[in-house]
């Protein structure tokens, strides 16, 4: 399985509609990530619903993590019995706060992913300057895995080629955003997340079997 | 006033205690800022209970949001209501991120600040390497205030000088991690933000008063 699906927004008052249509797709897809929005308007609630709906799937926080130790580690705290993984800024450097959060982490048994490289076309204005220091960041925190964008496949590979093959590389920016499904995967990453592209759909569930296609005839013509 | 309270976690399940706290200081400071793991827990009921209790305050929704335009703007709709400015952070860039979501905030009158360098140790090791980039970054989104670390205070003046007297500086870092009260003001800042040195006190009201004192005794010595 290669690929998460992203749910950034709901509509409803208590998110019921988010958790009908995550429970109809978590048996087809690897993850689950839940999106900044979601946080902001339900809180816990919504990450311990889908943990009930999704007992198997692995389910990401996807705050972004991006501040210093302290704060990131009671962030972790509240969610911990909901989630099983933590995007968090490699940007903000390791001391007093990735250092911080990945022991916390570690000793919860809670995975960390760091943000290499973005999807959007600001990416290249600051952080994609400092993808040296970044990878440094990223190799001395060693993190279960990292997101980089699909939009920006070159990037996939070149982070792939300086951080090794143990560490995990999550890529969105598929669908809506406009890259392929499949692309990324070819390019050395190990899931695709999508959102938009399945979450408006107006049927989701088939949506989400057409990407599957998708990636599996990508992936066979760029392993031939 | 130039005295911004920052709460960052409760103890209950409702958070009411952080409610009252916030009851009896609202009058005193100039804003109060709201940390991730309060969103985490309790969406944006929190930010609602503040506005209720602080109605004349500043209300500081701070994600330290790092994200695409889109989920910066979905994130930004759900709290809209409830409180006045939101923090990003700069290193994110423009195009397709800083430029959505300024102009979103924009349209409904509604404050942005940006992250120009943070307060831990590991800004050093990536954030601050790209202080020109971000500079620019700043200048070309021309926010309503921007956060510099107290705890680094030839920051807040090179940024002062490069960014002009219009620009807030909010300045966090001051208490618990290590800056002594009116350091940051008399650097060039227009607000320090306690945090913990605040929350965790005893007593909270006579320890903002003795913050606010440890201010004006500063800010006198420093502009005689």
């Amino acid at each position: 399985l290669t690929l998460i699906v992203a749910f950034d927004r709901s509509s409803s008052k208590d998110g019921k509609e988010v958790i009908g249509t995550i429970s109809k797709i978590c048996n087809m897809v690897s993850g689950v990530k839940l999106g900044i929005p979601l946080f902001a308007k339900h809180g816990a609630t919504i990450a311990r619903e889908v943990r009930e709906v999704c007992r198997n799937n692995m389910i990401i926080a996807d705050l972004k993590l991006a501040d210093i130790g302290d704060i990131m580690i009671s962030t972790a705290e509240v969610l911990l019995p909901h989630v099983d993984a933590f995007i968090a800024h490699s940007f903000i450097g390791r001391e007093g706060a990735l250092d911080d959060l990945k022991s916390y982490l570690d000793s919860r048994g809670s995975k960390l992913i760091l943000v290499a490289s973005m999807s959007h076309k600001g990416s290249t204005e600051v952080y994609d300057k400092e993808i040296d220091s970044i990878a440094s960041v990223i190799k001395g925190i060693n993190p279960w895995g990292i997101v980089a964008p699909a939009t920006r496949p070159e990037v996939i590979g070149r982070l792939r080629e300086s951080l090794g093959k143990e560490i995990k590389i999550l890529s969105p920016g598929v669908g809506v955003q406009g890259a392929k499904p499949g692309v990324a995967l070819c390019n050395g990453a190990d899931f695709e997340i999508v959102g938009r592209y399945i979450t408006n759909s107006s049927n989701p569930v088939e949506t989400t079997k057409l990407i599957i296609y998708e990636q599996k005839r990508r992936l066979d013509k760029c392993r031939r």
